[in-house]
């Protein structure tokens, strides 16, 4: 085990060691903030732990002074993208470094009130950028469980899964331009659909518009073009996982998406957390990749010693304009656990480059809708809801098929078990906004 | 028209005056490249006058010192994006600034030696980069041959195109990273394929690689997210046009590419051309957008006043090794034309952003492979051949159904026609190499 997810380790900031708190000292996933009222081209990089930012900015030079460089070209920086090239040492020494730092057993930042007031923001102070800059994003379809529900829902039940889908992950490139940070409204799109029996395809504003409940991960150095990256090697370009939404407009999708995939359906917005979770972090709760008899063997190239799942609880929460209005806390629409995805982050890596394709540092690789086996763990309304068949009852009275427009989602993971520190990694949170024009 | 587009402008470099030069006195395409032996950091900014290019980050600053501090900013700069992101009165001033100082009328450069050796560099002595720092990566599916081409071969023959292939133009997100510069060697990919009756999917070398004509856009400013481009105003957010070879493994393809489309089968190369024709020098070669009685009207969002197809002459040639150890010319094994393609650069950016999603400087957009109404003008390998059906027959008595290792494909595209200058995109080369490991 590495010294850093020592569950006995405590911080000296006690909120930190709350057992119901997302960062504890284990976790120490970084973002990019700013003081709220200042500029954004302030952007920096900093360290959540308790319910504070520690701003690496300013923390770097003075308490290592050996490698205050580092300090002005990882941290002094408007994305991780710096950080996440340097690569796994530079991650596992920095790592170590904020560790030591906030141990209880540690007093040199805590008996320096100066700099603590300097470099210690209470989060309801600080306002979280988009992490990185996303060079590319590719999102799989890794769920056997959505994979199948989606069949099932439009294709043949008895048949659900495709005959490639056992064999490799499927994935496709979505867009990079409009991968937003949590918190970003997101205007209802409007486009071109075609309703069974109309004479002639519609305009207009979305109306089967959804959320997908999705995990991803975001590269390091990456790969050579040509040159594939090994299965058993692909855990060392992971720095670490976020929450994603990845909205998706189905009326205009089921339209357009024949036969070269989703496009303008899911173009219009895809929303991240902004608090990059290390793997490192996550290592105590690494757990198979599920296989069952009958599943077919996988190829040589996405055979890899070690299994990447994470035993990762996610939920989905919905708050519609009246229920916020009311003071209603959000409706929990879904609970699961990423622990289930059929592929696993090293498997889908290893796939994406075999045919040489080159990963940069800030690619965002999301894991596709997370579901579960049972109806209350089903990663978007297309699911929950059936195809609108089995409408959500709100506690306003309210119904739900789809989105509506002033409705939040709020998703929230984290890894918890007794006796293991919990691994948290905060929410990804967004509202619908009305169409524009339409 | 534009004062640069004048027919009866010369340049006081003679070669620039030639009618089969690409790069004459109305074209002033812009690319990045460095001097032979210079490392690559010293990129920088350029412009095509004849058989030389004229280093801008070196004559802006000399020849417009009312305007110096443009030269750093936006050409001693390793890519297009801050050119590209200044906007269209930036380079329509740059159009016309660079335009002056090579007409035969104007003294300030041809006259001052000393300056011209420092700025005015033979082609031969240079080595062209990327030109852009891509962000994302469209491409497109708007050519009806090749549409229908496909729809024959892989579907209904007699309904060859999907129902809403002439309502919307079909498009993809495709993978940015991957994008090279004419001259790149493409390894031939590996990866999954699941031939008809095998047993289970196979893992090895493509058998069938190809290659894709296409001529692509890149864009400049562009829009916010959630605001999509007008159709009548999408021409302004384009600054110029590259050559597209969309490399394509079929047999991988073909296995993967169900429910979500193309991903590792298109990943693992783009092929571009270095230099990026500014869509004002191609205004005297604009044509109307096809349509024939019996095609839909289409949606408001995609009918525009203008229509942005270019008169752009297009062909493929094919050199084996053993035809370029024997001396043999490349084979030409396509000849077509842009003007024909049924979705134009307007209704693909209207289309790409109709649901919100924002469009940034250095997008690179690519039509969909070009091909035309005959046997001779269909713009890939597995068209020409007709899914290997009808194998072509080199010089050398090889025959190639698709493309083989130490193939080299070079496609080239002019615009001229009698009285007009001739407006070239030069060439887009690539050789394939063998696989590596498989």
């Amino acid at each position: 085990m590495i010294e850093t997810n020592d569950p006995n380790l405590r911080c000296w900031l006690d909120e930190a060691n709350d057992a119901a708190c997302d960062f504890p000292i284990q976790n120490l996933p970084l973002g990019v903030f700013t003081r709220r009222g200042e500029d954004t081209d302030r952007r920096r990089v900093g360290v959540a732990i308790g319910r504070h930012v520690l701003d690496l900015s300013i923390a770097w030079p003075e308490l290592c002074p050996d490698l205050a460089g580092l300090g002005a070209s990882l941290f002094s920086q408007p994305t991780l993208n710096p950080f996440l090239a340097s690569g796994r040492r530079t991650w596992t020494l920095v790592r170590n470094r904020v560790s030591r730092w906030l141990r209880t057993t540690s007093a040199e930042l805590r008996d320096n009130g100066e700099l603590r007031v300097r470099c210690l923001i209470p989060m309801s102070e600080t306002v979280m950028h988009l992490p990185v800059e996303i060079g590319d994003y590719t999102d799989f379809y890794s769920s056997k469980e959505h994979a199948t529900n989606v069949g099932m829902m439009f294709r043949d039940p008895s048949n659900a899964l495709l005959p490639n889908w056992k064999h490799l992950p499927v994935g496709y490139h979505g867009r990079a331009s409009s991968v937003v940070v949590s918190g970003t409204g997101v205007h209802r799109p409007c486009g071109q659909t075609n309703p069974e029996d109309a004479p002639a395809p519609n305009f207009g504003p979305c109306r089967l518009l959804d959320f997908e409940l999705e995990v991803g991960f975001i590269t390091g150095p990456g790969n050579e073009l040509g040159r594939p990256i090994d299965v058993n090697h692909a855990h060392e370009h992971i720095f670490g996982m976020v929450l994603v939404n990845d909205w998706s407009a189905r009326d205009i999708q089921k339209w357009e998406y024949v036969p070269l995939g989703p496009f303008t359906a899911k173009n219009f917005a895809t929303s991240i957390s902004p608090w990059v979770v290390p793997i490192d972090a996550l290592d105590p709760y690494r757990v198979r990749t599920p296989r069952t008899e009958g599943d077919p063997p996988v190829q040589k190239y996405l055979d890899g010693a070690w299994d990447w799942n994470f035993d990762l609880n996610l939920q989905v929460g919905l708050q519609s304009t009246q229920m916020r209005e009311r003071g209603d806390a959000p409706a929990i629409i879904s609970r699961n656990n990423f622990s289930l995805m059929y592929w696993n982050m090293c498997q889908q890596l290893a796939h994406q480059t075999i045919t040489g394709c080159n990963v940069r540092p800030g690619d965002l690789y999301a894991s596709g809708t997370v579901s579960g086996t049972t109806p209350d763990s089903r990663g978007s309304m297309l699911e929950i809801c059936w195809k609108g068949t089995q409408p959500l009852t709100l506690s306003t009275g309210e119904q739900r098929k789809f989105l509506a427009d002033g409705d939040t989602i709020i998703m929230t993971g984290a890894c918890h078990r007794p006796g293991l520190p919990r691994i948290g990694f905060g929410e990804v949170r967004g509202t619908i906004l009305p169409a524009i024009g339409g």
